[in-house]
């Protein structure tokens, strides 16, 4: 089609992550086909999602309060697990091992890309540390280079706090085959196998 | 996340085809971190597309005008290609193997869904063949038992007005292993095999 408004809500749905043009026309021509109403609903949820939805003062996880949920909880363990991202708290929180709180990075350290320590949420941890009388940071960072340099950067600094700086554990995946595993991860698994 | 606002917004997302909760709670976390006036525009696209696109008068295809654009050329040969779908115009906009012009169903005559003849964009056919002074009505449904039934039904329909009523070539795809090929394709093939 050669209509300027499909051409550009093509060019919209493009934007989200992992979706080609293909993909894209695709949302464009479903959309066409929904009513009015629900296409103004969509609309709708998108405008209010962005306009209620803004950082956690404390953990800088999204949240429509000022204090998220997770933050407001009430008897936590003065722990604070630190990711990169708002969804890395959705899936540590599905399986709800500890009982502490989060810390949102909104990035990682990447001299590659021109980011900094201070171009991430990172400082403000040390004031939480601090103040909340925080005993174990968890830094759960993804397990790449990346994620990797960060978590080191981040004991560096945290340990002269006196606080024990902890990461996730790196070993072979549940229903993952030894055969298809990297040779990094199988080698971690070896250096921290555990007695029976 | 346990926020009305994100949990709507990734309720609207999962309408979308083939795009589970997974993939609809990417994007609304992909949403959140656009800047404001991105989504503003994002919410707009929607609106205006729905807003400006309409059916063709004639094909029934979207369009931003009351006659799409390839209804108003002047010169066509007089061939209608009558398709299940819009996407599908586009597909064969693409190949341009012929210079005529399109007919949407909206939809094909399926049974099981209850959905018959006077259900699709189907009758208005018989007035453009007889207006339009077609020669060629090239049945483009898909090759499928649905698409089959309703290509039978429209050459049916059809045939009494003299107009000479085709069908796509049904065959091996190229690129494709004969080992992979499905045996209603491969018998087809071979039906219609070509000298060369």
């Amino acid at each position: 089609m050669n209509i300027d408004s499909f051409d550009r809500l093509v060019g919209e749905f493009s934007r989200l992550p992992s979706v080609g043009k293909k993909t894209a026309q695709r949302y464009a021509y479903f959309l066409l086909t929904m009513p009015d109403a629900d296409v103004q609903n969509f609309a709708d949820a998108m405008l209010q999602a962005k306009k209620n939805i803004h950082y956690c003062k404390v953990c800088a996880n999204f949240t429509d309060k000022e204090i998220c949920d997770i933050c407001s909880k009430p008897n936590k363990e003065p722990i604070i697990c630190v990711v990169k991202e708002p969804k890395d708290v959705s899936a540590l929180e599905k399986v709800r091992e500890f009982n502490g709180s989060y810390h949102v990075l909104h990035g990682v350290i990447n001299p590659l890309e021109g980011k900094g320590p201070n171009d991430i949420n990172l400082m403000s941890l040390l004031d939480r540390v601090n103040k909340e009388n925080i005993k174990e940071v968890i830094v759960a960072t993804n397990p790449d280079v990346e994620g990797e340099a960060t978590a080191i950067y981040i004991a560096n600094l945290l340990k002269p706090l006196g606080v024990k700086v902890t990461r996730l554990a790196q070993g072979v995946a549940m229903g993952s085959e030894l055969e298809f595993t990297d040779p990094v991860t199988l080698s971690r698994a070896i250096q921290s196998r555990r007695e029976m």
